[in-house]
């Protein structure tokens, strides 16, 4: 086992052969992530390293600026080659954090740089991985690296264009849906234009609550038809707060005449939409994943100067049980609860979100409700074994349905890869130490069906047959 | 160290000896658990495998139904033989759960069936398992397993009959005085037909608070008796709330005459039964249990199926300091505070529990705080592993009265087994590797203090001459 | 790697190598600590051993207690050396804790004394440590050690003479700004006598709001005259609440008139104080410390005897993260947040704090915003790793400016030792198992960054020529 090779992270024997026999190769079903359809549709290459390694990178960037680097060599107008020098001389600081396997990870597998990321290097570096990108393009990263499924993260006003014009490629590219700014009543800056857009993709004249779920609803058709299968929710938690309807309307009526909600409205107000969505999601199948807890926008200074989701969020410390018990509680005894995947942003709270998943089962639906990986800040070895521990000890591993890059950045592929080294060390050690049986029949098909099988069969996608065994 | 052989868990050469030459074989001391009285004093056989090892298991029904068993094959009207199959054909899917574990370690240790246990080899565990039954009896178990006490969990209003009848068998059968129903003054459909128990089992008739009390503490007495000499408490948090004494009694006779407390008297209501109890348990020196932190009831179509206790209840993410450190802290002003063992059901609270713990010391009585072991969800190695490093780095191990099996399966004994291999592990590890020191007396006798010594003499029973050395 | 010798927690030769190559016998920059530091301007010289192994060591009281010993031998009347068999009477029962490390390696190295610490050693220990006594002085600890710099903790109203008595030595003794009592406007009782206190050491009128924050800032200068660099805070959360300034003054006025202020007048008190004395750091480029978490006084029993600070407080449960980012958010957006350090004292907490301190960087200033060590109950070796894995796993490890001994005791020295052991041993393990590079260089450097040369170069000391390099 050394550092970045082909036993990395494995540290026995039974790991390394876990890996090699049973997950290495395994296509990937990238069920949850942010890469932009449009590259995908036009086969987008790359002007250089900077491009495909840092642009759009948070984690880069917070560890850049953590550092003393100046603003314009993240997300600012310095020269590509300036903002990959800043980076470079960035990386020796990053020793044990994530980013430092990462990044070496990524340059290897594709661009086939080895050796340690140092300074000096830098140029070498930038010709050898730009020379390399010549031959990349994103369809060639998604079939080299056998990605079966990619679902991308859209808003039901988004078009679905590019999703459309990918249906001739190997790797399904499925839209997932995501509604949240139908939720922002308390933002009337964002939510009036939103709906608007809504009005205009969905064909649908928008001027009440009412109107607003038809719209909604037609979306979410729309998705189904071309393929989505999974609705995706981003908010800090499950509210516990509701309203009768003739309030709601109300709510509705004035955000979109500018008079933004109440804090306890808008949560009432989301609860609402959430509850509407889970019910459609019942009916067609989908599965429904809530990503909760983080604090965004935490730093005004830098919100103002560049906006949301340029990395300065962070993890809030918030109460989960009685907002998922509220409304996956409720759900259920409607029966519109549909499979779903809970994700949260604080590793505190992991065994409520394990126990909490195991609360909704549904006869003939092994893992209907699923722990779902970890997540942003949590995608690291530690991470990755908290949940995994969690989710073992207060269910069952075997039913996980596992990794998702939940990433922006192409190379993120990579992130399966170091998923399924950390799950095969995990297993393996335990092999070695009598914690699991010898037998790698049965611990290798766990491996598989974590690794792949579960997620190429939960969700019902029509994937390509290449990938059906 | 094999899978489920005599080295299981026990990873060093220390931890084998420190096992076997100073864990294994030590008489049991289960303070506390829910086993039937009924069941011990009748000497109570068993119909099959299904009615001892799946019957009443919460953890192997939800496993069951995580993995899409449908309901009548958990708690329902499928045959016992279908029962069996259906959770040995979820077995396989449990590795890295405990339930992997303790059935490996069940059908050992009392069938003698060894080898993993497959779902064809289904028929063959029932047959083997079935014969052995025959030569089992709930006192046989407790003898074989030398449990020196048993401490029932029950209700003031229970019959004493089944623990007076056990007075002669060698291991001592004890109530554990646990009044939950007295602070159920925001139900009163439940609170009504108890408060009509309790004045039956007490002779007291129950018009106010103050007779509630009378009964209350002479079921106290009652159960002081027959050698009870712990309470235990199961509320979502200690209150924090409080109201005047003439407020109490109000919302007593409205309770008592159909009209539910509001959620903030519920809690000063129960805040006052606690503090009552805790004034009694401190004049007889006995043991007050708090089992804090979990979230009930949380599936209302199970609830409207199955009521409650059937394996719907989760780790909830409550705050738990203010309103610990507010009655402990009154109580022992007031010096009311007697021994406490406080258990929580989150590990995300170890620490604030574990320091909590050591507010409150007394001299002369060592230990008399208790920070308690891993509890529903945390019974498990990780679980048993975070409570004993959060109560060894702030607190005193080797004053810890250790584990219980809080189960309702004879065949939870085991549980003592795990327990006691995981501590045993912990401890060599750390001989092997200098943080401890390399001196078997020193350890060893930590480990016998901790695995038997220590409960057999913390809570005064009277116990077995055969169990006093 | 044996029990408390020169490889104590190095369990790997490459641990070893990084500590005894990079780490021993680094000079120490011991930044946060509660030595008196009259006793070093006197160069105090200590009566025996229970005067500076017991008194003040709220940890040692607190296993004494746990293990039943009487108030007397703690922080009572009783002899000196009955205290001391008090405590080696206790020792043994303190296996796993980390006092059990703590007091070997502190007779080990102050005193000579090896091998294991029993009772029926007492006697000798006693003399043997006596003896040693009598060539060690506060100045002399301080020298052996190599402690570039003690940053002592002192209140605004105290008397910097000290300080000013230790100018000629070479371990610059230096203030520490912590105006925790300006906040206690709910405790007249405490507020009105530190007023007068205050006015007295500043020289300044106090009658109003406006008076205090002069007479605070007076002494701020003072500090920094005599070479100050940071403040302090102990403060349960961040105070979200805040009050426009005529009611602040209001709420000075009443305070200081024997009126309480309510509690949440008290916390928007306290943020005001904490903004205005943060502009006063970013102005002199000061580091601001934060202490969060704990709850204190949790035994009135104890308080009413013993007073506060003398073991009876513990961890807390609170809600971080809108406190932190309000304060902070708007300190960044009105440019007046200085260099920030963040303690929790509930490990619960590491991830919010950890991502917490990466939202505000600063181009120019590595590490402008530190997760700080491992805190009260926190600062052992599972403490320690929990730390540095939520720093490393979020941050960047190679910034942090490290240990420091938060101590009241001078034997305290020994906790950067332990510190260190404990960083190489996470080092060295991940680089035998492939996590790290085996690069000597590239490791050491960073321990030797995290050990000494960050915390040296990051406060801006104006430290002795001789620890310079």
């Amino acid at each position: 086992m050394g550092f970045i090779d082909e036993e990395f992270l494995l540290g026995s024997d039974e790991a390394s052969r876990l890996y090699h026999e049973y997950a290495e190769g395994l296509p990937i079903v990238d069920f949850h992530c942010h890469l932009p359809p449009a590259q995908i549709a036009s086969n987008h290459t790359f002007r250089d390293l900077t491009e495909i390694w840092l642009e759009g990178d948070h984690y880069k960037w917070r560890a850049m600026r953590a550092n003393g680097v100046a603003e314009r060599f993240c997300t600012g107008d310095a020269a590509p080659r300036e903002k990959h020098q800043a980076w470079m001389e960035t990386l020796p600081y990053t020793l044990r954090n994530p980013l430092y396997h990462w990044s070496h990870l990524e340059v290897w597998r594709y661009f086939g740089v080895t050796g340690l990321l140092t300074p000096d290097r830098a140029e070498e570096v930038w010709d050898t991985a730009n020379t390399a990108l010549k031959g990349l393009s994103t369809q060639k990263i998604l079939e080299r690296d056998k990605v079966a499924v990619v679902c991308t993260t859209d808003d039901p006003a988004d078009s679905l264009e590019h999703h459309e014009a990918c249906a001739g490629l190997k790797t399904r590219i499925l839209p997932t849906y995501r509604p949240d700014r139908a939720m922002w009543v308390d933002r009337p800056d964002v939510f009036i234009p939103w709906i608007q857009r809504l009005s205009e993709t969905s064909g649908e004249k928008i001027f009440s609550l009412d109107h607003l779920l038809t719209a909604l609803k037609k979306r979410h058709d729309d998705f189904h038809a071309v393929g989505g299968r999974l609705s995706d929710h981003g908010v800090p938690t499950v509210p516990t707060e509701t309203l009768p309807n003739s309030e709601l309307q109300r709510v509705f009526v004035r955000a979109a005449t500018g008079h933004p909600a109440t804090p306890d409205e808008q949560r009432a107000f989301a609860r609402f939409i959430l509850e509407e969505v889970a019910g459609w999601n019942a009916e067609k199948g989908w599965t429904m994943q809530f990503h909760l807890g983080p604090v965004r926008n935490t730093n005004p200074r830098a919100f103002a100067e560049l906006g949301p989701d340029t990395g300065y969020d962070s993890i809030g410390d918030f109460r989960h049980a009685d907002g998922l018990m509220g409304l996956l509680g409720s759900l259920e005894a409607a029966e519109k609860l549909p499979k779903v995947i809970l994700y949260n942003n604080n590793p505190t709270d992991n065994y409520v979100f394990a126990t909490m998943a195991q609360n909704y089962p549904q006869a003939g639906v092994p893992g209907r409700m699923q722990f779902g990986a970890g997540w942003w800040h949590l995608d690291q070895r530690d991470g990755i074994r908290m949940q995994l521990d969690a989710l073992s000890n207060c269910g069952l591993l075997r039913r996980f349905v596992g990794m998702l890059t939940d990433s922006r950045s192409f190379l993120s592929y990579t992130r399966h890869e170091y998923f399924r080294r950390v799950l095969c060390d995990i297993l393996g050690s335990e092999m070695r130490d009598g914690l699991l049986p010898m037998d790698f029949d049965l611990v290798g098909s766990m491996v598989r069906e974590v690794c792949y099988t579960n997620a190429r069969d939960h969700f019902g996608f029509d994937i390509d047959k290449s990938f059906a065994d």
